[in-house]
């Protein structure tokens, strides 16, 4: 189906980062046009006049089927709340759990404009692929595997990860399988290894957390001698097809490890505070050594939110705040982490507006007491929220339209979520 | 006109700070009844089935003429910008601007479930006071009077202030004016005192910026030998009637200070994040002092918005980041700062869900995929955001009703402010 969105007034996120006034011509899920005014007939016909369009948002960490978890048993510190409740309750999840926690969370994703997402979660991930192909969303998913914490061996652990990719990669353009060994902290160097091998013969994305929390730089330098990052490095886990998540407490070394080697990097600054983990991301130390830098949400568990918009704010907002200097990330390069890096780190022709590109589009109502008035594009994700949010293209396909999901049936899903949630964890 | 809210989620903040589902019953603008269920016959009925209420929040730091400036001249450094840019403006400053920037800060307030602010700024203050009458919203409003920026004599700069109170104070029980003398640093000795005099004879609430930036402290020790607070203190400037904006870089003295005086404090995170001034108000310290603590936006130049909301989530973070510690301002204190304590501070009796208090009130539809599943409703203000919300009453008045504003012309709202502000700007 070809579709024509008139008269929108676009980030482009192109080479030049320009901002047009103009239309956007789709065909084949693909956007094989972008001018200022285009002529000819399509199928469908979108009038954004008045309304601004930007490459759907990439949430570059996220575990969605934890959705079940937000709002549940707040006010507790980290590790109570993991060992008392949050543990004790995924050892309970059943598909049905993870499938109504991952629809759910898609829904979010897409109402705050959202159209792509970097997921790793521990269960039924069978689950959480077929709701991405289900509602027409983009991601990349990976079967969390983590035999030291798990206590399993390394073989078994990695099968969990192996059989997901045997049976989903190559299902759906819209579908990337990853390899997602949980953290070095909770992996054997035999389980990192095999994942990473096991990536690279099959040129899938790589996704593990690292150097979250200062506990773990500790033992880490304790257990190994060296940092988490320079352990990965060490081991050779990292290069343009991995994606740390975190990497908050880390010395400029070692952000110029993963500069170097090209890897990506999502910076998670809402879950960061919210479990009070004390470090900033530096993020100019990486972008100065290179690091193809991205940004998430992580699980609603601990943000409660998967707004990635929000995420953005938080994100230049606290890089200003860390140098003191509120030019330090600029505004292009947040809406670049948002956008293309993401999409360059998941492995996703998307992320920006142009020729060629995958037609990964949102709309905003500009006429929108919150937005008014228009100085400038590029500061809106400061004051953009959901509800402002009109219509979500993913591959060319209106996922939402007008404020309606056009195939998910949102209040169900909803309800299912609350009931799923309340066998889950309703004690 | 009464009114029956019937069959809510009610997160009262009442002394026992009790959440109830049931039904709220207005007289005359004020809430008479609330109860698991109320009989009998009211003019106006709203169903409030599958909705949370709350108490309208307050802002209790803002300059809404500013809305026009959102997003303006993005990407300086403080002091540029307000010398290239925002003081400029603001001298070619006429009533139309002022009036066109107060509609659209209501608007964009009301939306976001704000029903009372605390206003400062420094021109055409009548066009405000109009602005809050004409909208039905609640506020406490003051004349930003700054002598020695200005460069007047102490007399005439107070001669602004008085004005307005003269003029506008007893018009409606809607609105408060407060004296407003700019700041330690921009005031004469004489003028704070002038201000604060008028303020204690004619209960009138003081509002004034203060150590927001470390160049402030270091100045005022320099020049006064006291910190700004110690200062404002040696004046016999702080009481139960004066409310601080901002108060980051203090010692604990100084919020020992605060606290023992009565005086209320707002913080106002995102505008100090977006500053870069580098000091997070120390909320503990405020706290363990006794102080009324307080959440503002501050203007939206410097935010940019004027979502409570927001604001809450990132007062509440950046707190547990500050002391790395996700417990050390409680969910609770949070809706406390932003509701009940805002209402005390600017002397209104409103903040909370009980008979007897003004009738401000905001209803969300919890059927929201962000909101969803429900396991309690305290930390909704995580994942709250402005479309969530259906119907906002201030006075028992429906502002805002089905996410439609009754009385005031949204569009038209929008329109001229974007006219005005590029007639201001526009360069």
């Amino acid at each position: 189906m070809d579709t024509l969105i008139r008269d929108a007034l676009i980030i482009t996120q192109n080479r030049n980062r320009e901002i047009i006034r103009g239309d956007i011509l789709i065909e084949d899920g693909k956007i094989s046009k972008v001018a200022k005014s285009i002529h000819g007939g399509a199928e469908e016909r979108i009038d954004a006049s008045g309304k601004l369009a930007f490459p759907g948002l990439v949430n570059a960490h996220t575990h969605i089927p934890m959705s079940l978890f937000r709002g549940y048993a707040e006010g507790m510190r980290l590790h109570d709340w993991l060992e008392k409740k949050i543990w004790p309750a995924e050892r309970r999840l059943k598909p049905a759990h993870v499938r109504a926690g991952s629809l759910l969370g898609i829904l979010e994703m897409v109402r705050s404009g959202t159209t792509c997402f970097n997921e790793m979660y521990i269960a039924h991930m069978d689950e959480v692929c077929g709701a991405v192909l289900g509602s027409g969303m983009r991601a990349s998913v990976g079967f969390g595997m983590f035999d030291l914490a798990r206590k399993t061996s390394p073989e078994e652990e990695f099968k969990n990860g192996k059989s997901l990719a045997e049976k989903w990669s190559g299902k759906s353009p819209l579908l990337n399988i990853s390899m997602a060994p949980h953290a070095p902290y909770t992996c054997s160097e035999e389980l990192l290894l095999l994942a990473k091998e096991y990536a690279r013969r099959n040129c899938l994305r790589l996704h593990i957390h690292v150097s979250e929390t200062r506990k773990e730089v500790f033992d880490s330098l304790q257990q190994k001698g060296k940092r988490p990052i320079e352990y990965l490095h060490s081991l050779g886990m990292l290069d343009s097809e991995t994606v740390l998540a975190h990497g908050s407490w880390v010395t400029k070394r070692e952000s110029v490890l993963v500069g170097k080697s090209g890897a990506s990097l999502s910076h998670n600054p809402v879950a960061n505070l919210k479990l009070a983990t004390g470090g900033i991301c530096p993020l100019r130390e990486y972008l100065e050594a290179g690091a193809n830098i991205c940004l998430g949400t992580d699980g609603t568990a601990s943000n409660n939110s998967h707004n990635m918009l929000e995420t953005m704010k938080f994100a230049q907002l606290l890089q200003s705040h860390l140098y003191w200097d509120p030019l330090r990330i600029s505004i292009q390069q947040v809406w670049d982490a948002a956008t293309i890096n993401g999409a360059k780190a998941l492995g996703f022709n998307s992320g920006s507006i142009g020729p060629g590109k995958e037609a990964d589009i949102v709309l905003a109502d500009l006429r929108s007491c919150n937005l008014a008035p228009l100085h400038g594009p590029p500061s809106l994700f400061f004051s953009l929220h959901p509800g402002n949010i009109t219509d979500v293209l993913i591959a060319g396909n209106p996922v939402l339209s007008e404020g309606k999901f056009t195939s998910l049936d949102e209040g169900k899903i909803i309800e299912e979520a609350q009931r799923q949630a309340e066998g889950l964890v309703g004690d």
